[in-house]
Order: C-alpha cells, then structure tokens, then sequence
C-alpha cells in the first residue's frame, strides 16, 4: 500500500459508502480531510464528524452554505421560473454548485491535492460536482472510486461494503436500509433507485419524508401573500401566524414549512439523465413550489409580453438546462444568467395565495408598474385605443396568409397544404 | 337604409349583442343568415335557432364541430404540449379554428358575400377569427360592428343595447347578466371583464360554473388509467364506473367529468393578448388538465431526451403561441405541425393516475417502447455500460470549460466573469 | 385652415416629397421646424437648411449623430452579428433609432406637440421611427402624411406634388429622377422602388453608388488587419496606407473605404417587411461586410462553442429581427442586448484579411484567450486528453441512440422511422 | 497472436495509416475485409483493392454512394440551408452517414462481428462515424485502433507507422507528404493539421485542390440559372456551354465544376469539434457554395416570412447541429428533417446567377408561387391595403411598448433600464 499519495478532500456523507471510501483512500495512502456542506439537510452533523474522525480523516470540515445556496442559486433559478423537462424543480442540481465551490475553497485553503466523492458512475451527480470542480480549478485532481475498476470490482454490493466496513471499524448503524435513496438540501428531497427503478410501483406512502399527504394534509385552506422586488420574494405575510418575513433564507424555510403542512409539491417522474439514461424520481419541493406558483404569476401583471417569450423559451429553458447537467461554472452559465436582472426589472408587485391540500391558488396580484391597464383591457368601455386600430393591425396581419391563402386555392390546396395532417378540410 | 347590401353569415350566439348585430345588419339593407356552432358549450340551440329568425335571420345554421374540435385541434395541442405563458390551455384558441372553418363553410355554400361576429375590437377573438377567415377564403368580406364607429357609437353601453332590443322585438332574457362573460366549449370556459378586470379581485366561489372546488370535492381519490399510442389519448380506464372509453370524444368528455367532480383544472392569470394588452381570465380545463399531465409523464418514459428537448423549446412554444393568436391557418402553423408525428411515434404506454381535491397525481406509467431500461439506469448494478466510460465523457466535457477556467485564472476571475452577477466567490 | 394647431418637428431630407409635406403642415396650420440628421450621407445640409427655411419652417435643426450611430447602434450589431434574413446586414434598421432619438431630443427641448416624417404607409420606415417616438416619448403625437387621406388623395403621384411644390414655391432640382429610391447613411446605402420592383430585373450597373463594381476593383488583393477588443473593433492596420486607425468612427470609415476600394458589400435580395409584405431591396454596405466576416472569424478562435451557439441561435436572430421591426425601444431589445457583453468578453485578438474584387478572404488570426490549444486539437500528438476518453464519451453519447435504434428494430424499422423522409435504407 | 477473433469490416483509405491497421488486425488474429465508399473523391480504387489484398484483406468491397450521398444528405441540407458557425457548409459531416450505412450493409450481409476506422481519438469523423453505426445497428462492435493503448502507444509517430509497413510488406509511395491532411468528397475538400495548426498561418497557395484562385480565375463573368422545385435544384442552365443539366447528381457535378473554375467556396476557420476542442480547417465546396446563394435567394421570393424564421431559427440550427455531431440516425435527425418538406413546398422558381472570381452575385429571381406582389409592395401607388391600415397597426404594435415607456419615464427612466448598456440618452 503506497505511503503518502497526497491529500485528499472527500465530499463526506456519514453513510455507509462515503465511510467506506474514506478507509478505503487511506489504505490507497492518502491522508483524507472530510468534507461536508450544510445545505438544509437533516443531518446529525456532529456524529458525521466525529465518525469522519474515527474512520480516520485527519481534519473534517463543516460548511455551512445555506445563505448563499438560497441567494445565489435558488433565487436566479426562481427569478427564470427554472423547470426540467416540464416538471422538475432541479434541487439537486442547485446545491451541487455551491457544495463544489465549498469543497474546492477548502481543497485550495487546505492544500488538498485532490478530491473525491461517492457519487455513483450512472448519475448526473458525478458530473456536476466534477464539471464544477474543472471549471473553478481545472488543475484539480478528481478520485471518483466507484467509476476506478480497483474500487467498484472489489465492492460490488451492499454486503461488501458492509464487510468492508466491519473490518475496518467503521460503526454501521442497523436500521434497515430504506429500500430507495435520497438527497435533500433545504430546497427540496429526492428519492431514486430501489422500489423505484419500475417506473410503474406507486411509491409507498411512507417514503414521502417532507410534506404532508394531500389527503392527511389540514382541511381548512391557509391565505398567504408574497411580495417580490425585482423577481426575487422580499416579503412574505402569513397572517395564520400573524408573522411576516423579510430575511431571503427565512423566507425560504418559512414558505418550506407552509408547503409541508398543506401537501404542497410532491412529483413523480421519468426524467432523462444528462448521460442520455432515462431514470425515474420522486421529489418533494414544497416551498419551491409555492414560490414558483407566485412568481409566475406576477410576471403575467409585470413582465412585457415580448420579453416573457424570449425569456420562456431561452433563459428558462437554457438555464434549466445548464443547471441540470451540472454546467453551473461554465461560460455559458455566465452568457444565460447576464440577461436575468434586465428581464426581471419590473417584476414588482404582491401576489396572493392560498394552500389547500397540495394546491397552490393563485387568489390575486397587485403592482404599481403600471403595465397592466384595466381600462384599456377593459372589454366593457373604449380606451386605450380605438377600435378600428384593431381593423388596421388584422388588415396587416393578414396581407402575408391571404397571399399563402391565394397561392393553396390557386393550386387547389385550398386552406391547407397537400400533406397537411391538421386542419386539412373546407 | 340601402337594400340589398348583400347576404351576410353571422356567427350568432343567441345573446344580446348578436342579437342586436343581427338586428342593425338587417337594418343596413343586409340579409341576414345565422350561424351557430356547436362545439360542446352548454346552449339551448333550439331557442336560439327561434330567437334568430325571430329577429329576422333568413336561415339559421348549426353546425356540429365537436368530434372535429376534439380530433383536429384538441389533440394535436395535447400531443404538442400546448400551453400558453407557463399557465394558460388555450381552450377558446383551440375553438375559433373550427368554428371559422364551419362558417366559412357555410358561406361558400349558401353565397354569403360577408361574414359578422360579435367580438369587441380589444380581444383576442376577432383577430383569431378573422384571420382564419382569410387563411380559409382570402376574398372574403368580414363586418365586425364592434370596430365600426356608425355602430359603437350608437352602442356605448348596455342599456342602448337594451334599448334597440325592445325597438327591435329581440327576446331579452330577464336575469341580471353576470358580473363578467365567458366562453364555453367542451374544452373549458372562461372568464374575464367586469369585477374580474381587476386583477387582485378573487373570483367569487359561485363563479366557477364546471368544477366542483377543491374543498367541496369528493374526499376519496379517483383513480384512473389512460393509454396512449402516437401520443394520442386511446383508452380510459375508469374502475369506479366500471368503464373503458375508447371513441376519441367519448374519452374528452369522460376526462371532463373526472375533472369536474375532482376540482381539477381551475387557473386564474394576467396574460397577454396578441394585441399587447394585459387581461385577467380565469378559466376551469378539467379534462385537458388531466390529459396534459398523462401526457407529459408518459413522454417521460417514452420520448427520447433529445427530441423532447428541441419538441419543448420549439414546437411546444411555436405552437402555443400560434393558436393563441390566432395562426392556425398559416404557413407557419402547416410548417410547425408537420413535425408533430415524428415526436410522438414512440408515445406509446399507459399512465396510472390518481384524481383528489384539485391534484391530479401521476401513480405510475408503463410502456413497452423500451428507451426505459431499468437495469440500465439502476444505482445498484452495473449494466447498460462501464462506469469508466462516464469518466471519458466527463473528461471531453471539460475539455473547453477547462480552458475557459484556466482564462479566467491568468485573468485574475478564478471561476467567474467580471460582471457575473451570480456565482462570484472563490 | 386653421391657424395655430400647433408645433410640428418635421424630419426633412430636402426632397420633394418632405418639402411638399412642409408647405403643407403650414398650409394646415401648423408652426414647422425642420430636423435633419447626419448620419453620414452624402447630403448638401446648408442648401436643405436653406430651402426648408424658404418654404416656410420656422426653425432648422442639424443633429451631427454619427458617433452614437457608430458606437451605440452600429457597435453592438457587429458584436451580435446581427443579419437579417441570412443577407442583409441592416443598414437602415440601425439608423433609424438614433435618428428618432435625436428627434425626439429636439422636439422635447424645443417645445414640439407634434413630430412628423415623410416615410410611405407601405415601409418599415414609419413603423421604425413610430415605435421609436411613442417607446421615447409615449405621449408624443405623429403626423403620418403619407397615411392620412387628405394628404395622400391630394397627391396621388409625382406629377401633383411637382405642381403643388410649384404653387407653393419649393425649389425642384431638374435632374431626372432616378428610377429607384435610395437610403444612404454612413453603414450603407439602399436601393429599392421604381425599376427595381420587379424581382428578376438586374439592377444597372450604374445604380450602385458607393462601392466599385467587383470587375472594376483593383486587380491586386490589398491586406490588412482588425484588432478587436471584448468584439469591439479597435485597431485598423492599413499598411497600403501604412496608417492605423483607432478612433471608433474613424475605424469604420476607413474600413468603408477599402470596402469600397475593392468592391465589397453589394447583395440584392427580396426580402420580407414588418408589415408582411416581400419587398426587393439592394444594398452596399462595405465597411461593415468587412468587420462583419473579421468579428465572425475571430469569434471562432476566442468564443466558446455553447457560448456561439446560444448567441447564435438566440441573441443574433432576436436583436436582428428586433432592429428590423424597429423594436429598439422597447423592453424586448433591453433584455436581448443585456446578454451581448458576456458573449464579447473573451472576443480579443487581431485578424489579417486580403480584400479582393468583392471577396473578403481571413487569411489568420491570433489571440492571448487561450481557447485554442494547438497541441489539445493536433491530430498528430497526445495531448490535452486521453484518446481512451473519447471512447467514454461515445460510449455515453450512444446509450440513448441505441435505444432508439433498438426500439427500430423490434418494430422492423431499422435505422429510420416508418414515415421517415431521409436516410431510409439498410 | 491469437487466430479466429472473428472478421472485421474495416474502412479502407489506401493510405498508410488503414494499411497498418489492416495489417495489425490480422495480426491481432481478425479476418479483415476492406470496405471502400465512392462519394466522389478523387481517388484510384483499384490500386486501392490490390493494396488491401496484397496487405492481407479477404475480400475488398467498393459501394458507389454518390448518388444517395447527393440526393439523400445533400439535398436535404441544401433545403434547410445548412451551415455550421456560420461559415461551414458541412462537406465531411454529409458524406459520414452515407458512408457507414454502406459499410454496416456490408457488415450485416457478409457476416461481420466488428468494424473498424482510421479515425483518429481527437477529431469529429470517429464520433460521426460510430455514432451512425449505434444508430443503424446498435450491436455492432467498433475496433478504434486510435483509441487503443496497445495500438496508438506502439506506433507513436509516421516513423513507426512506416517501419511497420515495411516489416508487414505494404508498399509505401514515395512521395513526400503534405504538411496537412484532408478529406474529399464531391461535396468538399477539407484541410487541416500539419502546418494549419497554427491559426495565424495563411494557406499556402499550393494548398487549394478544387477551386482556382479567385485571382486566376476568369476575368470575364459567366451567367448560369438554377431552377428549383420544392427547394430541390431540379434545373442548371449553362448557356456558356449551351447546356441544361437536369439530374441530380449531374447539377451539383455541374455546379462543382463552374465553382471551380470561377474561384468561388475557399473558407477558412477556426471551428468547435463536438468534443470540444477549437481547432483550424480550410474548406473548398464549389458547387454547395453557388446552391445555397441560390436556395437562400429564392426563398426570398417564395417562402413565407414566418415560416422562413421558425425554419432560421430552428431547422437550420438544429440540423446543422445534428449534422456536425454526427447525429444523423438519431431520433432528433428524424424530429428535425420531418419538417423540412412543409418549409419548401413553396420554394419553386429560377434564379440568375453571376459567377465571377469568387463572388456569387444574384442578378434577378423568378417564381409562379405569387407571395410576392409587385402592386403589393410598390412605394409608387396604392394596392393590397390601405395607408390608413398601417396606422392601425402600428397602434396596436405601441400599445405594450407605450406602457413600458410611460413606466420607465415615471421611474426617471426615460427609454431605458438602469443598467441598459445601449440607448441610454434623451
């Protein structure tokens, strides 16, 4: 076994695997730091270190990144209505920016010559953390033991490691696995694999951790409103509880708890690895959910129709993109989210909710921008403009389809083209 | 008055203003044939059909587009996705082309020189017909009273309308008119004007006319099965009943009634008209809600990334935003559809679905089109490729974002651009 | 005639038709300034200020706006490579914003009700300078003359404005007019109308005004070399001239003149207006096909490849198609022109062109970015990456194709789907 | 040396590098057949047969593809204007596909267990070609022997390669080899490595095969038309030679040979490979040059304004994309093209053309299709709308852009953002 290998900084779990490997680098020689990252999860922290410890890391390192994870992660993704594939609200991948930026500022500070994580080598995991390494330090050295043959050939089950682990003192907690796996952060918990690899078992109704069932969730609808200041939430009021919150983390946690107690946020997915495998997954995003819902919403009273559509179909769509393949540090992260602040510069204004049993009900929106003008919309009174403008703005629009028009009935394609699968009569 | 101005179809809707339009073209010295179309609102067509000749329509015209309405545009909207601004369903967009289709139908063959309609001069409606009326018959001559000034301004109000009725022996019927309007088609309703312009006002609980609410919904889920083939809903599977729906009308409407007993498919939002102004409407879309979350998960499991991805950003957008403003019969709308076929040839499977209080909670899918392959996408196995292989990929991947970081280290921007708003520390 | 309707800024170019358009806003009662801006055509501004003043404005007002038109407009199009419809690099468009900025300027400093131009009611003129007065100034009021009947059923043709001009005392040059119109501004004049409307008529020989024709270019190829800095051009090395420009406007005058010199820059296409109808249009913009094809080819070396390609996709077709509408004002082009400076950051270097008979050919570039690595894309050493790597990456690349390929097979479609067009056997 | 491994399919230059590959897979115990594809490239394949025999190949298989090459990759490309980074018209990426679905049809019928390539582990050409045989046959087993340790790290070098040779009795010709490599087809020539590494190196003048130099090219200009149909070019008149060329293969033949006489399709760039890699090329394609001059001008005439920027924006991009990466038997290659036949369905007429020293200079167009309307368009007179119309539309069109004006004046905004870059006085 060589001696001296260099240091290592492990991105430390306190589980089975990430224990595992920690004894395991060590026999490889290296001298191993633990890393973990404080991104809202459950977690005893302090039995993590002290396990971290006792395997054998020389130092264990603790940060605590949840401010910075909400304000320079969450909130763009919030402010460009972030959404994977229609559906997913990428709480994994938000916070592995910011755990590699943590564990790259300590591998620097530290003197670690490499670092390694537990990720499996099928995931989307594996590649965020190790493409944001490379784009903050593109010199960093990357161990990854269960893509090394040396690794994954000598543990390739739970009973190895599990032997692994007796044989080198690792302390095995002995509940019984869960028969899936999660990851959660303040945003949001996921869970993959298991039970749940056929897409078609309806996952038990214990495995959802954060949010009530809709159908146990409470029978009376609770009202909120949520102000925002430039496409971020400045304020939320929750009268049930006679509080409101300014401060951009307890916003956050407190719109979580209002999610979880009334059901809010719950998905379950097919969604297609950046890898190109198709993979199935639960989450659970309650306050996410909710301050989507709001979001969205105030951006019909406050955002220039023109600039929401190119927003939709190129931030929203690139950036969530971007984030989901782990290609947060990259110059293409930098060219997307460049264009965010002038898209949200009039997203000013107060929405109003109500949460009932995993609905989020839009009840009304207020803003002083000015965009929206009950007159002029009015369909009940002039004002605004003339009607015959409308006569005009038609006559315009239809100059290029009457011409496209003439051209089908001059060729007997009248309306229609001549494999046209739609619309195809008249 | 001229006599013989020439014979006119109008799009009649047995209300109060085309009956008045009805009542001033005749007086204009047009003939005057009435147009109905039945699209799956609720209406008593035999009354109206009265109420037109009544009024002094030569002939009156209904016309039964439900099964053309649902097999034409409805279905090619779900396949595609169709939404608009994150929210909308598009349920009255996806009604005007088949309508337009049917008058201009009619007009070709009773000699109609023109055609009418009711629609004021600020919405969506008149440009949505209008402009099918030209991709449809190019020659053809449109009166929109609405947008001329010799009848708005005899019309300013309710009461002249009202007036005119009396003068005109025009039935009117004696219930006070609710505080805003709507448009009904077996799609959805919506509503919008009145207490509804503005946009902070919560719509009043009796308004909503289709859905039972969330809160007064039946306490016990529902659960259903739908299949599809070529992304096009082919059965539904409804155990409470007992039953199996298989007719592509039959299927909508049994969706429909799912949603309605299920609080399913209530939306209130400020979008933007194609016009540019912004306009509140709320609107209940019970079976399309429930269609488009099947669809979209069985995509899911069915569609290669790939293909949904480009299918998300392009055909999805294009086409929305083709129906809403009333595209359908362009050049643009034949070219976006054609690339609608080969998206859903592998869209093909069967989704589990749970209906309660407002939710509509995917509960599993299944297909045998094999682009899910468990073994592959398993944590826990090998399978489907080496796990060496995702460390070339990840190597190639970071080919250019190391260089980009290695830039930005000689620059002194370690990580981050030099006015990157996000993502800065390090 | 009403005396005193108020105050007009009238943008006056000094030809028949403003001048007519001047006598007649007297004759209707208006006080008239007349505006004019250099934007670097070629233009008698002391005789226009002499005639508008004799036919009757009371004020004339000469704005020097070529610099902002350089750095403001001109600028930010060549860091976007904006182009319209593949050819046409937009010489109008970008005028047109400053133009309508200046005027608005005035009309505000000097107390104007009203701005007034002579464009036709069939351009995108009109609809350029409109939407850029009412998103400058929302309230500003604008007479259209060539819109408004009693202006343009007073002057059905030439032949009533010529007896008009002469009734009311404008001076006519009695040069025969061209049979074409032309728009010239110091980024290129444009040729449309007349002769030119018929789409198959080659355009004389002697229409094209500012560059050489290719036949007649100098028979040897003449070198030179731009220096960009974040995309902007910065350095002009002339070593014919053996001079250096670096002033932002100078740059693009000398660049104008080689381009000229040796024929660059002339296209004819038919191309489509705002307003929907196709239009034939010539152009000669020299200077800027020069910079246009450097800017590209430098991008190559210093841009990254997601980078180009979302700016590609993106940021050129909007702004492009924004600049075209006469979008410049609005909310749209200050969220697309947001993105330009994270896309032009790492675009420095020096690029050596040879001009030539109407060809602009690169013949190298060179820069510090260190994008490029000559020994990572040598295929003749190692380097850089592992070729092993690569076999990762395809394996990975793969997985989903061969799914898909799979799935053909089972179907009996190898390689292609059943209504595929292209690619069909095996 | 182990017998009977089973028989590869290996794609056969005739070069030094696939002779030793052919001799190494004997050696390594393979029986080999040597596959050739005719698209074009000038080239001796019966010198080439008896070399792969004489070196050890069982059999020599020789597949003309060049018509499918034309009619199956070319056209197609030509239709959707297929361009890569905007300069690159994608000569090597068309001809890929053709080629490995003749060499996997000749693997299927003659029983093969492997192919195998030259390719070497850096460029795009290894990933094209095994990505499309993934998609054809997703069982096929791929011999790299670039990517393989045992191979690339025995013959480091030409030195090794030739000594190899020598030893394994393949004659060697003995010519010295060019500072750079290439790839012909009848698309293109390509160049790149060697001395083009260096980016600031011009192309030596000797380096050009295809095409004369513009400035030996003929001093007279020479005029051909080309009609299509459907986007298709099904027409090449050549009155010069008093010819009409009518097949397909014989046009783009036709066309190549005026492109080369007339100096006309040189580029050269700086490109982004797939794996990310910047890296030098230098490109001759004669005829697709003048095709796409002509198909991008007729559409100008002929294809809907709509139509042609949804097809810019997505088609074009994504195709070209597709074709670059080697893509093409992927689902997203048959999402893509299957909407190319309803953008080109109008794309019928004929267009005159000026070939002269390296420009293609259009000099008119002609169409039946009647989207363009001489009348329609004319500055001249009235026609197709009213003047007054205009006003209505641009009305309509400032609605939206009037509210944001008004909120950013009462912001102290005036016309724009507070961090706009662009268009910031008034």
């Amino acid at each position: 076994m060589p001696a001296n290998s260099g240091r290592v900084l492990l991105a430390y779990s306190g589980g089975l695997d990430t224990s595992c490997i920690l004894a395991w680098l060590i026999e490889q020689g290296y001298e191993v730091y633990a890393f973990m990252a404080d991104v809202g999860q459950e977690e005893d922290f302090a039995a993590a270190e002290a396990k971290a410890l006792k395997v054998g890391a020389k130092k264990f390192f603790l940060e605590d990144l949840k401010r910075e994870f909400v304000t320079e992660l969450i909130y763009p993704a919030v402010q460009a209505n972030c959404i994977y594939e229609n559906v997913y609200l990428l709480g994994t991948s938000l916070a592995r920016p910011v755990i590699a930026r943590g564990m790259i500022a300590v591998a620097e500070r530290e003197g670690c010559d490499y670092v390694s994580h537990g990720c499996t080598g099928k995931g989307n995991d594996q590649v965020r953390f190790e493409l944001a390494f490379y784009g903050l330090k593109p010199d960093i050295k990357v161990i990854a033991p269960w893509r090394l043959p040396d690794f994954y050939n000598r543990f390739p089950g739970r009973q190895s490691l599990l032997a692994y682990a007796e044989k080198s003192g690792i302390p095995v907690v002995q509940t019984a696995a869960k028969p899936w796996s999660t990851d959660e952060n303040l945003f949001h918990i996921s869970y993959e694999a298991g039970i749940l690899e056929d897409p078609n078992v309806t996952p038990p109704a214990d495995m959802w951790k954060l949010t009530t069932a809709p159908e146990d969730a409470p029978t009376q609808p609770e009202r909120i409103a949520i102000e925002f200041k430039a496409g971020l939430p400045t304020r939320v009021v929750v009268p049930e509880q006679a509080k409101e919150y300014t401060d951009a983390v307890e916003i956050f946690l407190a719109l979580n708890a209002l999610g979880r107690k009334h059901g809010i946020g719950r998905i379950d997915i097919v969604e297609n690895r950046f890898i190109g495998v198709k993979s199935r997954g639960c989450y659970e995003s309650p306050g996410a959910t909710i301050l989507r819902a709001a979001h969205v919403d105030l951006e019909g009273l406050t955002l220039d129709r023109n600039v929401r559509a190119l927003r939709d179909q190129f931030t929203t769509i690139e950036f969530s993109r971007i984030l989901y393949n782990g290609h947060f540090f990259t110059p293409e992260r930098e060219f997307i989210t460049s264009s965010i602040p002038a898209s949200q510069r009039t997203v000013n204004g107060l929405v109003k909710l109500k949460l009932y049993k995993g609905n989020v009900v839009i009840e009304g929106r207020e803003s002083s921008e000015g965009l929206y003008d009950e007159q002029q919309s009015s369909m009940d009174e002039l004002g605004g403009f003339e009607p015959t403008d409308t006569t005009g703005f038609i006559a315009i629009e239809s100059i290029r389809i009457k011409k496209w028009a003439q051209a089908n009935i001059r060729k007997g394609q009248a309306g229609v083209a001549p494999k046209d699968v739609y619309g195809s009569r008249v």
